[in-house]
């Protein structure tokens, strides 16, 4: 399976204005008010995505934001998870592959194929809206889990940029609550 | 209190492409699959901002909107609730108020007050986004009632348009599930 996972304000935003994520962390973090102390391992859903994910494939600007947010994808689900991280980009970077990293610059599907293969039966957790955009529109994502933040941004990176196609009509498999975020699953 | 009321899109939209509502309709209608089989009155949040309801505050556009879409706003709620309702709007039609239908061309506070004063202690409904984040912004909004429907518009009319100001951080005192719709009540 191909997993979408992200956290999202209520008024349909992933990231705020210049690619901002304070409002997710804290919505995750001991930092907000004690109603919203959770952590990711509180969490059943994201839980269950982050131990049944056997690759990770995301977008360059996810990798820049995660260089940046999580001092580099190794602290991504809070520093729990190890595996193989895919990046698809247009630019491959100068410097070689990290050792948790590989650089790709080829066509979505293959890029799939690859995280798919290296995943090994377990499931594939896309990063990036771009990228999972993409994966939706091209028919190669399977889920999307997305943990509703009661945030209004107003501003900043979309969950989904109409191409002027018909509404996508997904179907809810799963609901539940954690602190203030409200866990959706969705089959597309 | 002033209660806003809506059903909205996951990605954020509480009204299509022009001002279309048929992905909404589809939800709440036999129209869908079967697993999609909700109608208003077997949705307990719903049914319960409806019962409260002492009078409905509308913007022009709203107003124009459920006139082509339910023949006028004795359809709202599936014709279940009979009140008072206000409509806010700069310019004023040239009939005379329908019996069921104020206009009114003031301040939003004394609009939000002549909705209360009629609501008689009962609550005030909400409709219309520009109008609802008006009151948002001036402080005249108690709680937000969300109906979340699976489908992903992609453009069309916000939940929340950014006018530059911080995030505005809700509380979410409920979370239920009815059909496919996701509801969802927060406190401002």
């Amino acid at each position: 399976m191909v997993i979408w996972h992200i956290t999202m304000s209520l008024d349909g935003f992933i990231a705020g204005p210049e690619d901002s994520m304070d409002w997710a962390v804290r919505e995750w973090s001991d930092e907000g008010a004690n109603t919203r102390d959770i952590e990711v391992d509180r969490s059943p859903i994201a839980d269950e995505v982050m131990s049944s994910a056997g690759a990770i494939l995301g977008g360059r600007r996810w990798y820049e934001a995660a260089e940046r947010l999580y001092d580099g994808v190794e602290g991504i689900y809070g520093g729990q998870w190890r595996g193989p991280v895919f990046v698809l980009t247009h630019r491959l970077p100068d410097e070689a592959d990290q050792k948790s990293v590989r650089f790709l610059s080829v066509p979505l599907a293959e890029a799939v194929a690859a995280a798919r293969t290296a995943a090994d039966g377990k499931n594939v957790v896309i990063f990036g809206a771009n990228l999972a955009q993409q994966c939706l529109r091209e028919g190669l994502l399977d889920e999307i889990v997305i943990h509703l933040a009661p945030v209004l941004l107003g501003d900043g990176v979309r969950l989904y940029e109409s191409i002027g196609t018909e509404p996508i009509v997904l179907t809810r498999t799963e609901v539940a609550a954690t602190g203030q975020l409200t866990e959706l699953r969705f089959r597309v």
